[in-house]
């Protein structure tokens, strides 16, 4: 077993993108995800690997678009604002199906907003941004120890897929020091007969495109994708489930939320409340199927937390799809709820179920 | 009542602008937008307006934000990879709240994809293709006269309630050519005291700004713009109903969509089949209540048509919770499907129905 | 008579820009020009022009570009790194024989070196720091009310021959307050029926262009460029002369410098020693003829005074041609010589005279 | 002794700057260099090095910059416009004393201007372009050989003396195939102490900068640039003298223009006409000594060729200094004189000297 390490989370995506074999990053600083660049200027040095800052975001994405079509593990990352600024190279990428790794350490937003942890992007991430019909797979740790094994799985689903990943984190997670161990380096990756390296050899060179002006071909393109995003649906739903079995209230929370949902829980069960918890690990794919189980069953309620006004809700509405109630407690702009704050509103919803 | 004159949708909504009041364009060319950047190209020096073909649309949609916030009724187009280009500076203009209307004439995605009609931004129209909690007003004309309608409603609404608006076409509405009539040109205009125009007697400067760093401030900041979206949501719906009292089967179609199934629902009433359509004018806000109301109701069953992998989709069942099945029929990379399918569709969900 | 007004020579340039007809600006701030981007924001809109900040100095020149190609009196600032990013399209607007005023209030160099005046950009200024054989007019007055009358007549000159004319200053003209009074405002203004405004009754559009892909219509172009700028030579070369009547020793200095210079010949004059002093107020085209001339005649020497290493003593040199020794004294990176040190060289000079 | 290979100009230099040690390339294609750009693509990935085409020439430019702080060995190159747009960058890298290859295969201009070779970019690559008194060694190859080893000087010339050199080529050489030998590759490279590498157990962190706020200190950092251009020039020029024993006429030719000039000498000399050749290499240092010594020597008059309207004549002035008459024949937009078209010009020159 590996050595155990202590390590910022914004740091440890960066250390397990280099054990996953990434060799290239290219991206622009900004709080709070800027310590990630940095870890990357000062390690890809050290092992000929190739670090550039970027004039701007744009640049930025535009050059994992690049160094993706030559088959390089690349990676970029960046908040909320610098995001957006990705979103028409995010689906150039979706579009000619390259494999990559997206990071964004989530701030409070919209627009400049603040600095502070948020869940915001929540929509950005999983319903695509950018323009057209693309799906981006969207991994959300809720530990340090989490991030590394999800960058490097991030790798490994971007490479299988042809497709990019997200990894959604926010400020907390960022900042926070948690003993990580890291896999043996990943020493054999997929091979990538369709990347654009020149001929060695073939008669004819490989095309890295996302352009198809016949209509018929655009649809049948855009079939091809629909069936692999069905296919990542039916095979890549990570989730983790707490308590679920008798639970009467299943809270469903990602990230940082999932956290404080969990003292939150402990708090309700030590009091006798039949609270459960379902953690999305994967936002998309949604865990649909998970979630429309337990509407089926003994869950009388639903609670989603979030850093946002209400945005996964939409996803846990339309796995429950009416059969039960689903309730929403979000804090925004950096406000993060504290465990009592999470535990009120599980105890008003039972009461509330009492009252009826 | 004005004179009629036949004309281009994309030329239409920019002669319509120019009615509104606008004197700001910034963009940049791509098809199928192109003619309206044209147009106003021509119109704008005419009228003693600034054109500016800016550098790429990043720049273009922040000197949206400049002259909006300097209170100038502006406006920016473009089409589905520009519009992602833009993302950041919309999310800018939501936080700031700011007036202004940006034009999305919709191709085929993702990536380049093609230059053919398309439905497949509704997602980032709808959600935030941007970071954070914000929301765009999204107007989805279905005519040439709706074009010119709607528009100039978008910049009344941009100004009421200070938010960026956001027209949705496609680029079969822009070509089409239809007879239209202008309203009055607007000569009053409501009053922005908040505008950053220099100080103007005031002893303090107006600052137009997105960004609060303290967590308290910006989430108040974003509570607020909560309780604008509710507002807009509780008043600002619109849609159109087409043989909705008696029907069975309720068809959910916009734009361009929207005209070839009415098409197919004449045809589909004409054999006895009792289907109707809703069809939302207004994508954010959705028209849910009107659709939980049919869902209530005789409807036994809703199709969702789109250009698109299926996206609206998404808010046609979380208006109908579960109560009805939700079908859904799209085409997408430019392929618009005809009558005869639409009308086909509709008759197989009848016949399902029957076999059931 | 107008009346006197007191004002900075940053803002004075902006108020003669907009009395020589100056309805459109684009810029981007840096010190030491700031001033003058801040005075456009400010009065533009109230006169009905145009200001817009450019994402960039690249961005801006390309604007101004644009502006100049329909017809407008347009101007852009900077300061030396934001005018060396200028350079291509400077050599654009030259190749498509615009009009144009381009400011560069110099700063210390290179690189982005300090905020304080040099000289240090007179080679980019004269021989055209762009590529390829062109020339802009350079003027370099050496106080407030000159700085006003060279902008207005930057505009004439730049429409009477269709070129860019820049505009040379330094941070401390800038920043100096001198009363200044302004001509009565440029009614009429020479007509540009060259000018890419759309058709305008003509069965031919005006084509704005500087490619010209066969090399015999290239050659052909850069021979009528050439004629230009001959014209130009013959015509417009303006100059100040002081005490060169009987003087041995010619001070040439421009700009900051020559009103240095000034007190110093004062003194040394005061003191018996017969010191004249050339002073350029066009850099390009150079006063050749004046200085050969008094190369041909009492002066024994030359000394030229710059705050750079040396750079306008090749264009001194070049005119005297060996006839007599130049001399040169330099200060650099925003340091500016006393009364005292410029009288010393002068007097050295007159010593090392005697002692031959 | 190295086998000799058939090879473009350009591709050689891309061969030789491998040779040399370079690993990082920063660029974007515009023709006529193009070629250079392709080949680096290609070689890059095959030798572990980093290629990467920049958003822009600004993009790239900065690139430089920062790989060179790093303290790699690094080149980017583009072809006159793109030149332009490197301008900042290359007062910022000279400014900051850092080492780097800046290729130009000039074509004709000014503005987009054409595609065909050309030499009126000297004014730019010796005066220095950018803002700011500094300089950047220029060497202009007269072969494909001399394209190879002018590169791999380049590259040492850089390094020792922490200066950008500037390889200034024409469309023609870039094209041109003929047989070259590289020399062995470059196993020790100078060190560089002075890199921004990260402390690597030094106390105090290396800082590569070109702002210097205060006056005194820019002006010493002035003068020790100066005092390095001294040293440059003392030790660095380059030329090759050909028939210059006898010759009452020298003609002054690089690049190209050389190549033609030396048939059309020895036409001349054929016909008994005493005309030799200085061809400099280095354009700065400028070989102004030995054209001297020739202006106080036997010569009696100089022809100065270029393909411009008349730029290194200026350079050939300065070093004749008014001793003896210069003229001056040049072509310009991508126009070439032909060997006979010289001679009239050499034999024109001569009888006009027996008229006298």
């Amino acid at each position: 077993m590996a050595e155990k390490i202590l390590m910022k989370g914004n740091e440890a995506i960066g250390e397990a993108a280099i054990v996953a074999g990434c060799r290239h990053y290219f991206g622009y600083p900004i709080t709070p995800q800027t310590e990630l660049t940095e870890y990357m200027s000062k390690r890809m040095p050290q092992i000929n690997g190739v670090f550039l800052q970027a004039e701007s975001e744009v640049a930025a994405i535009n050059m994992v678009y690049g160094a993706a079509g030559a088959g390089a593990r690349v990676m970029t990352s960046s908040s909320s604002p610098g995001i957006s600024l990705k979103m028409e190279g995010i689906s150039y990428i979706a579009g000619a199906e390259l494999p990559s790794v997206i990071v964004n350490i989530m701030r409070g937003g919209p627009g400049l907003g603040g600095i502070q942890p948020a869940q915001s992007d929540y929509f950005q991430a999983t319903k695509g941004g950018g323009h057209g019909d693309y799906r981006t797979i969207v991994l959300a740790p809720n530990s340090v120890q989490e991030m590394v094994d999800t960058t490097i799985l991030a790798f490994d689903l971007a490479d299988r897929y042809r497709t990019p990943v997200m990894l959604l984190g926010d400020g907390a997670l960022g900042q926070m020091m948690e003993p990580v161990e890291f896999s043996p380096p990943n020493t054999k990756q997929i091979a990538k007969p369709w990347a654009a390296t020149g001929l060695r050899g073939r008669t004819e060179p490989n095309i890295v495109n996302s352009l198809h002006l016949q209509p018929e071909k655009l649809e049948l393109h855009n079939i091809h994708l629909q069936k692999k995003y069905a296919e990542i649906t039916a095979n890549e739903v990570r989730y983790e489930e707490l308590y679920t079995d008798d639970a009467e209230l299943i809270v469903v929370a990602y990230g940082i939320t999932s956290r404080i949902a969990r003292s939150s829980l402990e708090k309700a069960r030590s009091e006798g409340l039949k609270v459960g918890m379902l953690r999305p690990i994967t936002l998309w794919p949604f865990p649909e199927k998970p979630l429309a189980a337990l509407a089926a069953g003994k869950a009388s309620a639903f609670l989603t937390l979030e850093l946002s006004a209400g945005q996964m809700i939409e996803d846990v509405r339309l796995a429950v799809n009416g059969a039960k109630p689903v309730h929403f407690y979000g804090r925004s702009g950096g406000m993060i709820p504290s465990t009592k704050e999470v535990y009120e509103q599980i105890a008003n919803i039972f009461k509330g179920k009492e009252g009826r």
